[in-house]
């Protein structure tokens, strides 16, 4: 398939590697069609590997992740053109709503009553956000069996094709069917993106980024 | 030891049964000394269990539980004259600020940069406020072995010595030391609170309550 992924950050060039090994061809989009870090990326990973602008990613791709940082999100759509290029297409949201201006800050931009998957949706009619990934570590969301033990990754949109499709692609991460819970419409991405406080202290306590949430079910 | 519940809910009377059954003596504190389910409880439960104001329930605990509903939950303490009945106890908070005036909504009523332990424990200076066991079920705070496995309950406050207490009080439910995570202050319960929704819409993808969530760790 070919996926286009907004993003060169760790997030994202997580992701892109895991979709070419896994036979993709996958363009990576960023602000500049130059960028090095997305230039590097391309000449280390080989053929089923580009890079262009957002615009250029979300025209290649039949299926388009968001890796971009939450706080920038809407604006990498516009530049995008996404309203065109992303026209019935999926847009895997991964991202959350992080106050990146202040580091020491555990505190969301938004959430409660909205999400940065609805604004996405909002943005984006005629596209199906999937909100999916966005509460662990990306080691974890492509590699899901580097935990030795069942784990839980959530999923939530409005079109349940598009779910589908995105549901497949976490299976060819290796992530049992059981362990891919459906929280159904995209407005649950507020539920998802609001753990995102408690990761971040559970890793201030722990010192460790590479763990998930596991549901475990208790006797009446 | 001498406890006080605030709160005749379910959450309340959970605990409550659970201290009685461990040896302790519970007040039950509610708006009215004739609160009729406070009166239910304590014949029921016998020689151990009183009820009485939320005043008479502060006065009497050496540590009290906070299991009111997080939305009246700083009119209770006025209504408990906590800052003379609480003064160097300790107070541990099991709610969160719900918006329980819609029941179909599952915001909460604030958060992010703000939480209810936060309020309780600016409402209370001179009070060690300890938030712990709000992020699931009470049949599981309470008897967590309901689950074959290992999984986690947090704990946050300003207080050392006050959350080394509270630990106790875990342990003696029969949460192992390995199971009790120490966020840090009483700010983390930002944190906690906000994982609610996420616990709401679990409950409503999987139709149970009866679950908690357990930290999982992965190879780097």
């Amino acid at each position: 398939m070919k996926i286009g992924i907004f993003g060169t950050g760790m997030v994202g060039e997580t992701i892109a590697g895991r979709l070419v090994e896994l036979g993709h061809e996958v363009k990576m989009g960023s602000r500049s069609a130059a960028n090095e870090k997305a230039t590097a990326w391309v000449t280390k990973t080989g053929s089923r590997a580009s890079h262009g602008t957002f615009s250029d990613a979300a025209m290649f791709g039949e299926i388009v992740f968001n890796c971009t940082q939450g706080a920038v999100s809407l604006e990498v759509l516009k530049l995008a053109n996404g309203t065109q290029t992303l026209k019935e297409k999926i847009l895997i949201d991964v991202s959350n709503p992080l106050n990146t201006d202040n580091e020491a800050s555990t505190a969301l931009l938004y959430c409660n009553d909205e999400s940065l998957g609805e604004r996405l949706q909002k943005a984006l009619p005629d596209t199906h956000v999937v909100k999916t990934l966005n509460t662990m570590w990306c080691g974890i969301m492509v590699n899901p069996r580097r935990v030795k033990e069942t784990h839980h990754v959530y999923l939530c949109g409005n079109n349940i094709g598009a779910k589908t499709r995105v549901k497949e692609i976490l299976r060819s991460f290796e992530w049992a069917q059981e362990e891919i819970l459906d929280l159904g419409g995209i407005d649950a991405a507020r539920a998802t993106e609001m753990l995102l406080p408690l990761w971040q202290r559970i890793y201030g306590a722990t010192n460790s980024f590479a763990f998930n949430f596991k549901i475990v079910c208790a006797s009446h």
